[in-house]
């Protein structure tokens, strides 16, 4: 009973017929800018499709870009989408082994390849069983071995500005992107586009982000991870000012581009706004002004830097919280009437928190029987979700389906959270990473937060290790800056929050913790390596 | 390859869970206030699905409404619609002679009726060849011919306050609204869950209401028209605070409430917004305090009306533009930044026109051959739209559709309009009310505004009459508020902005003018009137 079909392709349209004079600007690798118009781009995206036509590229076919955030990413991707093709974003900081599996997986016909990225195709592209065609992400072909090659201006020049956009069925393939999950193979997560529009449509909702035609939108986030957090999208739909950093994603960088661009709205992972009070500190002396929010997922930051943010600096710090498989956005902090009632600490308890359901998404915590659990900001349990724009299924990995989708079609995001009476969800751990100790839960990301909270640490993981009373048991791997910190003094200042039992039964001093592909504390790693040094802690008593 | 469907279920589900405590204030008959929760609410709607249940109901079988705005009208806007039933809303004001056509049309098989519309519907019953219950929205039963018959308390009671929402198909109808057209018999138009989710998401966008959790919202504009412009489903998705006047419309109930209540958020057509300044002049002494925008539709309004609302209340007027066929929004006036940097006086043009599309909303404007016209500001066309919350049909209006629908599935809107170089549309006239003179176009409404634009003119209609040599010739009906105004004061005044031949051949001062059953100047009326006393205008000389 509807002929309406929810495509992307209606994005670009958009941002054409009512806005083709707002500009997206890219930082180029020599720090020049690059700036033009959403008409202009839609004129190089009619011409990449019609490349795509002439290189036979058939209907569902996909291909590959690796790429940071740059004019020529965000036409790659509406040019394959938009012409019924996908586009499949790798990220380059995966081993080779995977990026091998996620290509032949793909069946990526084309690769579209920054030049900084070329020497890491090259090691592995004889691996490639399906790619016929290197595009290299520049105006030239540097010197490499992959072949055959041709530069993205070479490829795409001499078509029609113009494009008979195809009707596509909502339910069309637009996207691929791998999770870079912490164990296994990265596991494939289709966007389609009907639920690109709808990630979309509630993206810019006022209780969400609020991204509007007013906002200057600049995702640091690479656009390989998540489409951007779907903000390229969110951007274009709403015919906001696109700032793209290209490989300046820097501090420095950062705030000049922002300043430079007059960005409103930024949105990055935490460690960039740590990076960015540490450099700022408490002058920021006419840097950031035009910010008027700062949108962070990934992890919780610290209620400090949200002070400093809403005190100082002026641009309020926003959370969403989300997955690869929700494309991404689920949860984020607004501050809702009830909310907005409480005395100003209890407000900041639960900016802290990821937050309320964006209109939508449903998210339930359960137990290890499938039951659910309490909202009493205590009890824990692992967070379900529903939503428009959530995966029903992995690409081909029927194994993985089954441990990841309940009967009735929920997603099981693998976190740990709690929901208060507030409606507040709060994210405390991976199921994979907290510690189950003689039956009780202890969680890993409470316990480093803890840690790092002390002035003489500069960053703290916690993993869990075999015991052979207690099952499993805390350890934690500290990287101080200040060397005389003892192991006595983290114990006084973890003894100040939580029971003696959830303290680490060891702390490893170290100079840095290994991170995974996506920044994240590679705890997989960490496990590994304390089995092969320590194996089963000792019951003493 | 989704398996979630977009059903409005989804509105009443996340109301409860994390706004259960906000409230649905109702202004009852006697001036009381009545207060409830979403989850009161929730739990007397539950009551109601298994009072269906019970009755009989089938799945796709009709209720009908006819009620002002309370909370037991809300309750009917979900408790058959959530259970897989629809709901037909009747506008009262209809003759007899198509209430009956409609309420058979639609196959109602249960009537819930106002006691102050009692009397309308007992003037029908017995041509209403469907209905086999009624009930009172009351809590008894008041003295009438009505049979058999129930009051609403009474039919809901006893029943759990708790009920298994069935799955739902997106594409199921959840209600019917029938347009109350000036040609013809009413037309009926389906709305479906998918469709007025998609209208509930994208009316919270920042650039069209922005309706947020933090809003009281107050739908002035009945509950039958068109979903009451859908802010009920709005609020309920959202969780804002919402305040249902009940027959309590006047301008002085209006303020009242807006006080009380603390109500940010009103949707009137622009008479009640007339009708305020009036009453609060350049002084209004803390009235209207708590409003922050003032949505208005059907028509639009002055710009001494819109600087006043600006400058004096604080409360700025925001259009929409839309129809009972697309639920009903397609256009607003949101100010885009190129608009904002534009003098004020420019920026006041702006502010008068209809607007920029909503996303998802595709506006193009067609000459009478069906192609489209330039985008000038000045050329005008019949306004055609696409939207994803558009019907695709009539109901069981075969007839209909052919002539409302083009090939490609576009919705003639029957609305002439301009769009200029910043995207802004106006809708100047309707295609009937257009008079065509000599093969050029004047419009109605231009010279209805610029009349009611003279200090004497109380209000002001202009028809087209058969003329002999020019085919159609404007004539004016005049209201005024100063008996001494003569015709060639209002030649004068409209010749300082339109040419000669705009100007209609005759003024007629009426005491009046007819108005339909939605408030519109009744122009068939007055056409078929004028038909009467002056047939076809004389070719003079």
């Amino acid at each position: 009973m509807h002929t309406y079909d929810l495509t992307i392709t209606t994005f670009l349209e958009r941002a054409t017929d009512l806005f083709g004079h707002k500009e997206i600007v890219t930082k180029l690798p020599d720090g020049d800018l690059h700036r033009y118009t959403y008409a202009d781009a839609h004129e190089r995206i009619a011409q990449l499709a019609h490349a795509l036509d002439d290189f036979g590229l058939d209907a569902g076919d996909r291909v590959a870009a690796m790429a940071v955030n740059h004019y020529r990413h965000y036409e790659l991707y509406f040019g394959p989408s938009c012409s019924g093709r996908s586009v499949h974003t790798v990220n380059h900081r995966l081993p080779d082994e995977h990026l091998v599996h996620l290509f032949n997986e793909a069946e990526d016909r084309l690769a579209f390849v920054d030049p900084q990225f070329v020497e890491t195709v090259e090691g592995v592209a004889d691996e490639l069983e399906t790619v016929e065609q290197y595009v290299i992400l520049d105006d030239e072909v540097p010197e490499t071995s992959l072949d055959p090659v041709v530069d993205y201006e070479s490829f795409i020049a001499g078509y029609d500005t113009a494009y008979d956009w195809p009707a596509l069925g909502e339910d069309t393939e637009c996207g691929l992107c791998y999770t870079s999950g912490t164990t296994g193979l990265p596991k494939g997560v289709q966007y389609y586009h009907r639920k690109v529009f709808l990630h979309t449509l509630m993206h810019g909702h006022t209780d969400v982000f609020a991204v509007g035609e007013g906002d200057t939108v600049m995702p640091v986030v690479p656009m390989f991870h998540v489409n951007g957090w779907g903000f390229p999208y969110t951007a274009t739909f709403y015919g906001s000012k696109l700032v793209l950093p290209g490989q300046h994603t820097d501090v420095a960088s950062v705030a000049e581009l922002v300043d430079e661009e007059a960005v409103t709205c930024a949105a990055a992972v935490p460690t960039v706004w740590i990076d960015m009070e540490k450099r700022l500190g408490d002058d920021p002396e006419g840097v950031l002004d035009s910010l008027d929010r700062v949108l962070i997922g990934g992890s919780s930051p610290p209620e400090s830097l949200i002070r400093k943010y809403d005190d100082v600096y002026e641009a309020p710090i926003y959370q969403g919280y989300g997955m690869t498989e929700a494309s991404p956005h689920l949860v984020n902090t607004m501050m809702t009437t009830e909310a907005k009632s409480l005395p100003e600490d209890e407000q900041y308890d639960l900016r802290m928190k990821a937050g309320i359901p964006a209109p939508g998404v449903e998210i339930e915590i359960h137990d290890e029987s499938g039951d659910p659990v309490p909202h009493d900001g205590e009890s824990r349990g692992e967070i379900y979700a529903r939503a428009p724009w959530l995966i029903d299924e992995y690409y081909e990995r029927p194994e993985a389906n089954e441990e990841s989708f309940t009967e009735d079609g929920r997603f099981k995001t693998g976190d740990i959270g709690t929901i208060d009476e507030y409606g507040y969800l709060d994210v405390v751990d991976r199921v994979d990473d907290i510690i189950k100790s003689g039956g009780e839960w202890i969680s890993s990301i409470e316990l480093e937060n803890e840690i790092m909270g002390h002035d003489g640490v500069e960053e703290a993981t916690v993993i869990s290790a075999d015991h052979e009373k207690w099952q499993e048991r805390p350890v934690a791997y500290v990287v101080r800056n200040d060397d005389s910190l003892a192991e006595e003094d983290l114990r006084d200042h973890l003894l100040e929050r939580f029971p003696k039992w959830w303290l680490p039964d060891l702390f490893v001093f170290v100079e840095n913790v290994p991170r995974t592909t996506t920044g994240k504390f590679d705890k997989k790693r960490l496990r590994e390596d304390f089995d092969d040094e320590f194996g089963t802690l000792p019951h003493e008593g």
